[in-house]
């Protein structure tokens, strides 16, 4: 990012400003990377203490958004930034707008580990357990090519998302069949389906965060494009 | 909105602008109510061609969002509002993608019903109907009360969304022990499942939308906060 936008700024009160809201976006991130790894574990050991502790956290993801938010507002209004300054502060709002939703959907899978899960369940937990590391690694992909602004990296998240896609769709037959061949297991195994949904969802907003990277570099809207269009965008 | 902020300023090259976004606004709210209403006939219908229509015209909501997250992007750039517009049109950003987002999860719904509707679900359907008409109802509403910045709305619709998520989950309850009892019924049911947690989530982005109204009003964040901190904030 530096060499995008920082070194052309007239206003070197500018450069720090948002500097500061940079570093504070990948510590919410950093913040929500480790709430779903918290997540994540508290699935796999049953781990009660732990989902507690991510329910709890979730408070800190909000007020990270709340802040940075303001951080972004009060900028705008002080420095009235040009064209591509602009650009830059309306796509971290994007960012932490979608950084705080996957915080949420983490909320979610805790609060269904909490209430849920047993040893009963092994077998279904670890079609979660690979979901649940894949969606991982493509929110720390995603965020690691964010703090380098990496076009490529980026790509590759975009990418990724139709593997979780399809990954999802696997789990979601697998659970069906397994509900039809034990009824008595359809709420514990809902519960299993609801969690695998959240991270189908995380893995769509990790879509949404390459997106960003690539228009923040690239300067084209990337949105709504299909994966062609946005490979053609994001290399031209 | 006219007496809250228009009045105030300065720049009627503002004032103009900014009709013209919020008329926009009200288009793409007008277009996503319009979708959900033909996606909730497709349902009750079984009609496919009104299913495939909700499809193909997702298009003209994304349509709207980029071009309104442009305007908004453009008066910042070139009018420089001070504090309380800028907080308008940072609103405006923040309604437009929960916009958006129901427009998503309405698109879900119409393929969902596409696939798979029949009229051997009509009882389960009947449910799905009225959690659709509430939840519509709720969109009708905010975006009524976003018309006419009305707080006393917006917080009517914010206290709905909890009746809608008993609704909802009443319907899952449901649902699952007819998939209990009939586990060859499990694949239908769990697309009805599915747009229900669907009409669900667009429950949750009506509340997101009021609480952007009472934001708008009152000058207070209220997201994040509970609804009776909310209440004393919207009647303040």
């Amino acid at each position: 990012m530096d060499t995008l936008h920082l070194s052309r700024h007239i206003s070197s009160q500018f450069n720090e400003e948002i500097e500061q809201i940079r570093n504070h976006v990948m510590a919410m991130g950093g913040l929500v990377e480790q709430q779903l790894h918290h997540a994540l574990q508290a699935i796999a050991n049953s781990d009660t203490d732990k989902a507690q502790q991510v329910i709890d956290n979730d408070r800190k993801v909000n007020d990270w958004e709340l802040t940075i938010d303001n951080e972004c507002t009060r900028i705008i209004a002080r420095r009235q930034p040009a064209a591509s300054d602009l650009r830059l502060v309306m796509t971290i709002l994007k960012t932490i707008a979608d950084l705080e939703r996957i915080g949420d959907e983490t909320r979610r899978i805790a609060m269904v580990a909490l209430e849920s899960f047993n040893t009963e369940q092994q077998d279904l937990l670890v079609n979660l357990d690979n979901l649940g590391r894949h969606v991982w690694q493509m929110l720390h992909d995603v965020l690691d090519a964010y703090a380098r602004m990496d076009v490529e990296a980026a790509l590759t998240v975009y990418k990724e998302d139709k593997r979780v896609d399809r990954e999802y769709e696997a789990i979601t037959r697998q659970l069906m069949t397994y509900m039809i061949e034990d009824p008595r297991s359809i709420p514990k195994v809902m519960n299993v389906l609801w969690s695998a949904r959240s991270l189908e969802r995380i893995g769509d907003r990790c879509k949404n965060l390459s997106e960003y990277i690539i228009y923040l570099v690239k300067g084209k809207v990337v949105r709504h494009s299909d994966e062609s269009e946005l490979e053609r965008n994001a290399r031209s």
